[in-house]
Formats: structure tokens, C-alpha cells, sequence
């Protein structure tokens, strides 16, 4: 009865080998992403979307910098609450849209990196609240710089 | 450079695959856990201790509940606390003792179950400062109930 | 526009003036206290309920440490999170029950007391979702010892 | 022994009533803020630094946005971050810097103004840990927008 690594992966795997996300739900999520003007700011873009996951990656620009010259906490915390809003928008229904109720984050490791690669993750999706997790990782995708987690709520149109 | 299920999984096994805690740390905690008394209040165990994980295991009682005789968030947030400092206690020096600092909870489903079993696991082991998740399982390790996110300190004899 | 102690106080102030809650909701927050088998087993009792704020007390004894023989974290969580919850029902309709979304606390110091007030308080009053606070104060009400920030769930009958 | 309005003041107002912070300090924190480059991206300044406290104001720009015209909450959480970083460096010694070990946030309301203005507070500054709330507050500082609770870290040289 103790966690096993299966059950861990299952864990882990939730929502993963489904079919790919509609065309209709991926071009919802791209389209809002092209209206977060943030996301344009900060100079980042989507990678992909999966049912209960998207990955959004972002290179380093000074503009983006903390005072020692990493990633500021904010700017991969923008990242990853991003990914983790776009992650529970692929389990939604189709005319709903997302926002964030509550995350929190902590920062792992200083990010000296060139690229943010920031993963988020659908790990229980009730109608109203979606709770994700969200992964930061260095552009090798070998370290882990900061680790989410996250609670979103679905907007449904004349509610 | 996507995170990939390799990645992944060397995330989640970080830790795992070392040899077993040395007997002079595995008894200092189960010695500590001996000395909480709210473990023992709520009728917990340890279930096992690995370099960098701890798992407890408590079954249900009517004493541990919320209104509607699920286990109380609060009882589950207890076990995982515990969990995440003794997987931080098994990775740091001999001579150290762990004081919670922080901890985020999401409530996942009701835990309408007979036994929690709360796994708490280090992410990232700094001098200082260790990073934990924990995650409670049902007792079939099926389903699971809610996810910590925890930030442990080390207490070093004279600091 | 800087806030100002006038805005920080009406902040804190919230909900604080209003008449008291009425028998009703008082009688509802109070049996479902009594229904909580964790805050008997805890040996905690409701203070106060107002409208928007619920104040739970502990004294301490040996059963509800941690290893060093102050309160342990989870029992402070347990505490804040009823209080927390009841602040919450304390403003919903009066036909809904509530449940703990999640929470994050911080531990600021070692629970050195003989009695902790849980003091929980709503910052944001939604339909669905309440945001709170909490404190955990030594018997002196001098001292915080932990903070807390928090999300409840209306539950609503038939829903 | 209930907090009653004075413990809530004096908890509030703590490190407020203090002498200015010290040239050297203040001006090591107005060199840290302008090495930000994420703070010049998102056009933010700083408002005010006292003890224990930082207060930074940005107004809004599309570049800001979330998906319908509101701050993003990953603009709002950065500015946050930054002020409680420069509320705990202005009570840190001379020669430390700041970093984020973690926070967490819940958004409140839409972010629908024309100015944030973020205020970092320090509630327990320890010599290593330092423990911080922030607000979020509309332009006109009437509107809780968002809530912070954060924990960062001195760095000293040499260490």
C-alpha cells in the first residue's frame, strides 16, 4: 500500500497519453495567449498544449533580470501561473475562460539560465476549480529552478 | 528540450535510488517522531524513511474528523508537516533538527477514506533551507487527497 | 495614494462592525464545531463568531506537541483552518456548507505557549470562493506565532 | 486575552513607527530596484522605503495585460515580490542581499485600474529568514486587490 513508483507515475501521467486537445480548444488558448499582453512583454510563447498541459518557454533578456542578473522570481512566476491557466483551460468546457484564484511558488535555485521552460500540469479538474502544478526548468530541462503550485477557477459565460 | 517523461521521472525518483538512511539517522527520527505528540494524539506511524522521503500512515478515527466525518484538513495537513520534516531530517547532518517554516496545502478530494498515507519527499536540499513535497494518499493509494508544498529549516546546535 | 494607516485599518476592519451574526448562522457554525471530531480530540473551543471572523482557542498539552515540546505546526494549522472555515460559513448563505480549498501558513515562531488563539478573519466575500487570514496568537495575544492565508468552498445543497 | 483592535494595530504597525531607514540602506535598495531589469520592463518605481517596509507603484500599460485588458497576475506578483524583497533588505545588515525563497498569492478581484500600488511588509525578520506580507491595492488604495505571504532569504557575503 505504500506509493509505488507506478502509482507515482500515474500520478505524474494524468492526462497525459490522452488524444491531443481539440482545434478548437488549442486555438482558444492561443488566442488569449496573444491577448496577454504580458506574455509579448516578457517574450514568450507557447510550446505546446496538451489535454491538462502546457509548456511555455521563454529566453533570457536583461529586461527580465533580478539585481544579480537571473530571472526575476516575478517573471518566471508569471511564466508559470501562464502555463498553469492555459493547462486548465485545455480541460474546460469550450466557452469557458480562466483565471487565477491563488499560487505559490518556491524558488529552488538562482536562475542562471537562457531559457525558462515552464511546464504546467492539470492534477485535479472540478468544474468550477482547477489545481495544477507548475515545473520551472533551465532550457536544458535538467535542473528545476522553481516549483508551482496553483489554483485556477473557470469563468462560464453568464455566470 | 521538453521536459520529457525522463526528466520527469528523474525528478520524482531524485533521492530514491541512494542506499538506505544510515541506522544513526533512522533512529534520530523515529526517535523525534516518538517525542510528538500530536503524532501519537492522532494515532500515526511511520511507515518507512529513505534518504530524502518519509512516508506516515494514520487511520481513520472519529477524533480526527470535520463535520461530515472526513478526515479534517487540519489532520491531514499534520501528517504531511511531519512527513516533509523527517524526509528533510534524513538528508541533513546528523547533529541538525528541522523546524517547519512554511507549508501550502490544496484539499484535493474529500478524504472519506480508512487510512491517509502521507509521503513527504525533498526536492531540494539546501544547506538551510529544504524544499518538500508531500502528497496524501487513500489508503489503496489510489487516489490522491491532497498535495503539500513545504519548506523546511534546518536548527544546527549552537546557531 | 499611499495606503495609509486609515486604509490599512479599514482593511483589517472589514466586516468587523457589522451587527452580530444571527442566531441562526451561530447555532449552524456552532454544531458543526461540535460535529468536528479533530477539534475535541484537540481540546479546542469557539471564542467568538462575528460576522466575517471566528476566534477558536487551544490549551496546550503534551498530546498536541511537536518533538521539542512546543505546539506542533499542524495542530496551530488545524486551529486556523476551523477558524478560518467558520469566519467563512459566518458569511455565506445559511443553507451552504464550507470546505477547505487550501491554505498556506508561516510558522514565525516556536509555539512556546500555553494557549493559542486562532484568530480566523474574510478578506473577500465571493459566492463560491472566501478568501481569509489567520493568526495564531500566544494566550497573551502578544505574540504571533503563525500566518495564515486561506481559501474556503461554499457548499451549497443540491449543488 | 482576544486580539482585540490594539494587538491588531500594533501588529500592523510594526517596524512603522521607527526612524527613517538609514541613507545607506535606502540607497542600496534604489540601486538594487534600478538593476531589476524586469522592474523597468513593467515600468514600476519606487514609492516609498521605510523599516519594514517597501511601497512600489506601477501603472498600467497593454503590455501588462492578461487575456481581457486586466494587470496580469504575474505583473501584480512581481511587483509584490520586489517590495516585500525590499521591505526585508531594509531591515537585513548593510551588507546583505535578498533573494525569494517562496510566496504565495491569492488575486482578489479583477486587477480593472490604472495603477497598482504594492506594498511589502515585514512581519518576523529573523537573521536568515524574513517573513513579509504584501497588498496589492487599486490606485486610489481603496481596493484589496491581491494578498501576499512571502519568505526571503538574507544572502551575506562570504557565506
Amino acid at each position: 500500500m505504500i506509493p509505488d513508483q507506478a502509482a507515482r507515475s500515474a500520478y505524474l501521467s494524468a492526462h497525459q497519453f490522452q488524444s491531443p486537445v481539440n482545434a478548437l480548444i488549442e486555438n482558444k488558448i492561443r488566442e488569449s495567449f496573444a491577448r496577454q499582453g504580458l506574455m509579448q512583454t516578457l517574450g514568450a510563447s507557447i510550446r505546446s498544449v496538451e489535454p491538462g498541459r502546457a509548456v511555455i518557454e521563454c529566453p533570457f533578456q536583461l529586461g527580465l533580470s533580478q539585481q544579480n542578473g537571473y530571472f526575476h522570481a516575478g517573471a518566471i512566476t508569471s511564466l508559470l501561473d501562464s502555463a498553469c491557466g492555459y493547462a486548465s483551460l485545455s480541460v474546460m468546457e469550450e466557452d469557458a475562460d480562466v483565471l487565477s484564484a491563488e499560487f505559490k511558488i518556491n524558488l529552488l535555485k538562482p536562475a542562471d539560465t537562457q531559457l525558462i521552460i515552464a511546464e504546467g500540469k492539470v492534477i485535479q479538474a472540478g468544474r468550477t476549480l482547477v489545481v495544477c502544478e507548475g515545473w520551472a526548468w533551465d532550457g536544458a530541462a535538467k535542473k528545476l529552478l522553481a516549483k508551482m503550485q496553483a489554483t485556477m477557477v473557470a469563468i462560464r459565460p453568464g455566470k
